[in-house]
């Protein structure tokens, strides 16, 4: 396929790169086609990767990949040109600065509203992103289904996570109690897939290398 | 450890066996202890499993379980006593009703954001949950990483997901569009594990069996 990546970047000079060896045909838009830097980061994916402006690449491609930093995503869609009935593969993500968490469409969590419910309680969001069948049994044939919790009190987790230890899961920590913001929509993504015909018998596994 | 468990539904019944065999003591605090249908429930998870009321389950605790469906949450912890210096976990999920979506916390997503910007274009949230190492090598010990994506457009995800598969990820559909408000904060939960000591050598799988 005829790809337009626009952003040349460490995320879409990969996809890039991987994409012109599977044989698609790569062309990055970026907002100076000419930049010597770009060029050279360019032609590192492949010998026959090239660039051009946003509208450029957009106008002979078949995909267009967004792989811009969120903050620059909205000026670089505005200099694609049209983009009714195309293909557009949208890999951002709309993180604050410091890299804290999403800037856009989260407010709050479950958790930190029961910590608000349960004062002076040491919370932690755990047994929250997956179906009681797998809290029967976590254990799948490529491993054991990962638990995340996070909360504020560091002795709190440990008991939980020896608690999770105990039903033969791998507990991870995902940090603060605010990142049940992050924990609740991965239980939402659990129910969502289930439902939407992958059944129960599915389990998250964060792997290791 | 002595844990108190709210809630005798699915979950807190299936946690309660599981931490009965593992040598733990459990009991349930419920509404109404005496209830016949909850106490055969409880029964069935081990021998020594009983009931009590919330507050009298609390107060002879190390640790309390938070089981509840969320509209009862505020109302049980409400009957809870003090919950002060209290270790609590908390698997509760603040959902919809219908399951399309988590009731709080929530509002948009960069995906439909991107989608408002692209008039008419045909867009697919994919290659936001990882970082570009794995995109360059998405292959692991206990096998692919798992590329989830979402999207109004039936070809597009198709065409999207090939792309992934060209790349050596395993695709699963999320869904449509507004499921970039889960798989946003999946991204989220990547880049603050990296940050948080795990380092940008994992990926998320989803298991089967």
């Amino acid at each position: 396929m005829r790809i337009a990546i626009v952003g040349a970047g460490n995320v879409g000079t990969t996809l890039g790169g991987g994409w012109a060896k599977a044989g698609h045909q790569v062309v990055y838009g970026v907002r100076n086609p000419t930049d010597a830097g770009v060029a050279r980061r360019v032609a590192s994916t492949g010998a026959a990767a090239r660039t051009a402006t946003v509208a450029d690449a957009v106008a002979g491609s078949e995909v267009v990949l967004v792989a811009t930093p969120w903050t620059a995503t909205q000026e670089a869609l505005a200099s694609a040109g049209s983009l009714a009935d195309r293909i557009v593969l949208d890999c951002t993500n709309p993180l604050k600065p410091d890299l804290t968490g999403l800037s856009l469409g989260q407010t709050t969590s479950g958790g930190e509203q029961v910590a608000g419910w349960a004062p002076g309680a040491r919370v932690v969001k755990i047994f929250n992103t997956t179906g009681f069948n797998n809290m029967a049994n976590p254990r799948y044939p490529e491993g054991a289904a990962t638990m995340f919790y996070c909360g504020d009190d560091a002795g709190a987790k440990q008991v939980a996570a020896a608690l999770a230890s105990d039903l033969g899961f791998d507990p991870v920590d995902a940090g603060p109690l605010t990142s049940a913001r992050l924990l609740e929509p991965l239980a939402m993504l659990w129910i969502s897939l289930a439902i939407r015909g992958q059944g129960r018998e599915i389990a998250f596994r964060l792997m290791r290398r």
